[in-house]
């Protein structure tokens, strides 16, 4: 019998059990035993996610996973950071854009650079791919890898969501948060799976996250080795090199870690094939999806459920019917998480 | 001044004081503490291992790297097992072709196959990338990338290097064993970086090295995600994904890694940008060379030095006046190393 389809109440009283049990274990009474996700209200997700680490761990269990192997994927942009009105690395082009006009004088008549410049948001809602490639090229390339990483770890703290009017690292969920840290706690390996740059993500990922460079894995451009006043030099190349999106984040797992994950969250399309791959393995194996239904607190978009339509992380309803399909666990936002993020950051609005 | 600009007996000296200094400092007497090399012979490069390890590691001190910050980087072939007559995965890959010959008659009269199937050395020295290209891709792709990795487990055992007529996986250098266990014994990740297939490496180098899947970074042809009865599964495409010899050693280091080893060991000419990548970096780094220069144990080849020519890992004089020039060591197998495998492996003839 799938534990999925076991009513909620036993699954509780289950969990309870099984809470107790490892509780005994370590010797503690379950009453000193603190909650380790207590951002989460009590949901189907937050169960799951505590009986995986709980399965995984006992050994002798059936699910116990060798602590070498145990790895866990998070998506970045909607998973564990805010994605809305734009990706935190969209900001960054256009402020990269923005700082540079005063040597381009041409910008001003030319696209894509000119709606970017006079903030024309429709037009830059119809950028093609070759539009935003032209301005990663200006923004993210024809430079080292050295003075890239110097460029987003300077603005990063200058940088500022303005839904929130603060800088995109402060806008991390705390929840999730608190998942990665249950799951390094016991053994895991947390990685991040993003379809965003994996040198902008690196810039800041072991101070924001506690993901150590090694642990990221995203969409790259080419890089070339060249010799600079005697010294080797790695310059960024306006090629792109690996799309880690959809199929990508299934082939930059086994790329780069060469083990199929226990566990992975993402939010939108371009995760489904990240939570298809991890689920495919045998034993206990959880995809989970972010659904931004939580319009008060942070925005909310779908348009599944019949949530507003958006260009930026769409969770459409042929996704929900995928996890349903494939036994996914969707997070609610506004039901499953107590608070959203540390310090109690609100909307500007 | 500078550490190898100081005369050899100052170094010793200096090295005896830092043993002892350290074994204080461990509260046990210095006569107690056992060498953690003890395959090695005293030598510049001993020396110069142990000091990056005692500086790295001592906090407050000038060359005191963080734990999450400790890289260490080797090639494979040559450098942690004995790559002639020909690399490991070379005879995996003639190996296959003969099993799979009787389904493909036609290769008795088709190049390259022919020359294998033949054993035609002559002409199989004379294979040009494109050749080698078309038997990795019968070889090598058309499956799965866990029926590859199935493949490769089942070849090793079954392996035989014709010089010391045992599996490749015997072939192992004790010496570098030890630098790798010393090394993860101080915090240090042990990374291998082969121009070599990334996953034929992965498929034992946890059980050979104790090197993790995701610190083997190598060369790799391309994946494609396909649905095969309903599961997702990752195919191998006869199609050069990434090429990590020569500057493709840095790239693939930046792209895997993000961050710059402080201690790198290879042994030929495509592992010359890997060191000059890491000795490049701020603070202590440290290159190293292995030489086979040792006829009776292993096998004598350069042709730096005047070593007999070979086309399967050349160390040229060019090389050796490189690594001069970068205060790069180059270990003697036939002085530094006391014992050249575990067992006391010895060659057939």
């Amino acid at each position: 019998m799938k534990w999925f389809a076991l009513p909620m109440l036993t699954r509780r009283l289950l969990i309870a059990a099984l809470a107790t049990i490892v509780a005994l274990g370590s010797g503690l009474p379950a009453a000193a035993q603190e909650d380790p996700l207590p951002s989460w209200n009590d949901s189907a997700a937050k169960t799951a996610i505590l009986d995986l680490v709980a399965q995984t761990t006992t050994e002798g269990g059936a699910n116990f996973v060798a602590p070498g192997d145990r790895i866990a994927t998070f998506d970045q942009d909607g998973t564990l950071w805010v994605e809305q009105p734009l990706y935190g690395q969209g900001f960054f082009a256009l402020d990269r854009l923005a700082s540079m006009a005063p040597d381009h004088p041409e910008w001003k008549d030319t696209e894509p650079f000119k709606s970017v410049l006079t903030g024309d948001h429709e037009a830059m809602g119809k950028f093609t791919e070759k539009d935003w490639m032209e301005i990663v090229a200006v923004t993210h390339a024809g430079m080292s890898t050295a003075d890239f990483e110097a460029l987003v770890t300077a603005w990063v703290p200058t940088s500022k969501n303005p839904i929130f009017g603060a800088p995109v690292t402060d806008l991390t969920y705390q929840p999730m948060h608190e998942v990665m840290e249950l799951l390094r706690a016991n053994g895991f390996q947390t990685w991040i799976v993003t379809g965003g740059g994996q040198e902008f993500v690196r810039a800041y990922s072991d101070d924001v996250y506690g993901v150590p460079t090694e642990q990221v894995i995203g969409s790259s451009i080419a890089t070339k080795y060249e010799m600079v006043d005697g010294k080797p030099v790695l310059m960024r190349d306006p090629k792109l090199f690996f799309n880690d999106n959809d199929e990508g984040k299934a082939i930059g797992i086994n790329l780069f870690i060469g083990k199929r994950p226990q566990i992975a969250f993402g939010n939108t399309e371009g995760d489904a094939e990240m939570l298809a791959w991890t689920t495919a393995g045998d034993g206990l194996r959880l995809g989970f999806l972010v659904l931004h239904d939580d319009a008060e607190r942070e925005v909310a978009y779908g348009p599944a459920n019949g949530l507003p339509d958006t260009k930026v992380g769409t969770f459409s309803q042929a996704l929900m019917d995928t996890a349903q399909q494939n036994g996914w666990t969707v997070i609610s936002m506004k039901d499953d998480w107590k608070d959203i993020f540390k310090g109690h950051l609100k909307k500007i609005e």
